[in-house]
């Protein structure tokens, strides 16, 4: 039977981003999402443990980010070990970006979930200034390092999310790692650097 | 009667906190409070919403930063207007510091509260951001800068908080904010100048 079938798990979370967006996640049933991806409940039950496990998943980015901070060539200054760690991880976002689109307009809409969110991204602050310990960095600066790289990370993903132009993720996450270097210059030479990074899609305000 | 001293907020304050450190915050109730203060519930209630309100009121620190960010020299780099904007705020930390070590342990206890404190500092991103982009920056660069400012920040409170030497936030302020600009310095660079900076409290691991 349908619930067989070797994808239904992406099936499920297809269904489930469509009547998060459309009925909004609160009044949204597992019933209703396993209905739509033509499963059980019980198969749903077999992929994730709740509605809310379907927008934060498990998913492969800690891995990805430990591995390929772990990885990385060296000597490198900390903050390349970062952009490569990170442009690494692009493609997990790459690879669904409607899907990844859509979460996050439902996670936009949604206080509780907004909460969780950061709360999964404070993990990933952790996981990355665990890997950079592990490369040799002092306590404080694998800290610091970590989470800039993830504040990057979230100015980046947001601009690739409404990115009209259609760069990929990774060559924003380059940019946004780039345009820290220049926010220790002067606020003329900064202002001029901004429109060149960011002359894509911004304009001065 | 005791409710009408001038200071019931602060009394209240320092019985709830603790309370929340002996007891922890799910156990303790309101009527303990108020007990414990020497006033009535009714007394609590003038003050706080509730019980969670005392680790998270409207405090004057988005104020400051807003403040300081709108009123420092110009031109300056973006970090500059935030070592400024933060270091003016340090003293809503350090004047109250023993009220701030407890609160952080009891927050540090439970997963509810650390999602919330998180959001507060999401917050926090958004008030520098917007005063960033009040004195000119561009859109991406002031969420960066502000991003990387409360990053940092983070880094600099936790440093203060169990500082054996006894440094003044302002001074954890500083010297984070200086070492973000050596993380993008080339790899021997990089750690030769984190000996330097964090030289006071941290080994090299």
């Amino acid at each position: 039977m349908s619930r067989w079938k070797p994808d239904a798990r992406g099936r499920l979370e297809k269904a489930a981003m469509e009547l998060y967006s459309d009925k909004g996640f609160d009044a949204t049933t597992v019933a209703e999402i396993a209905a739509r991806a033509g499963v059980t409940e019980r198969t749903f039950y077999r992929h994730f443990v709740d509605k809310r496990e379907v927008l934060f998943q498990t998913n492969a980015l800690a891995d990805v980010l430990a591995h390929a901070t772990a990885t990385a060539a060296d000597p490198l200054a900390p903050l390349e070990v970062i952009t490569h760690a990170l442009t690494e991880a692009a493609p997990v976002f790459e690879e669904r970006a409607e899907l990844v689109r859509q979460r996050q307009a439902v996670i936009a809409a949604n206080p509780e979930l907004q909460e969780r969110e950061l709360a999964k991204l404070a993990s990933l602050v952790s996981t990355l200034a665990h890997a950079l310990r592990e490369r040799g960095l002092e306590t404080t600066t694998a800290a610091l390092a970590a989470e800039i790289g993830i504040a990057a990370f979230k100015v980046a993903f947001e601009r690739w999310i409404d990115d009209p132009d259609q760069h990929t993720l990774a060559q924003h996450i380059r940019e946004t790692l780039d345009a820290t270097r220049h926010l220790t210059a002067p606020a003329e030479h900064a202002a001029a650097t901004d429109d060149a990074s960011f002359q894509s899609q911004e304009s001065v305000a």
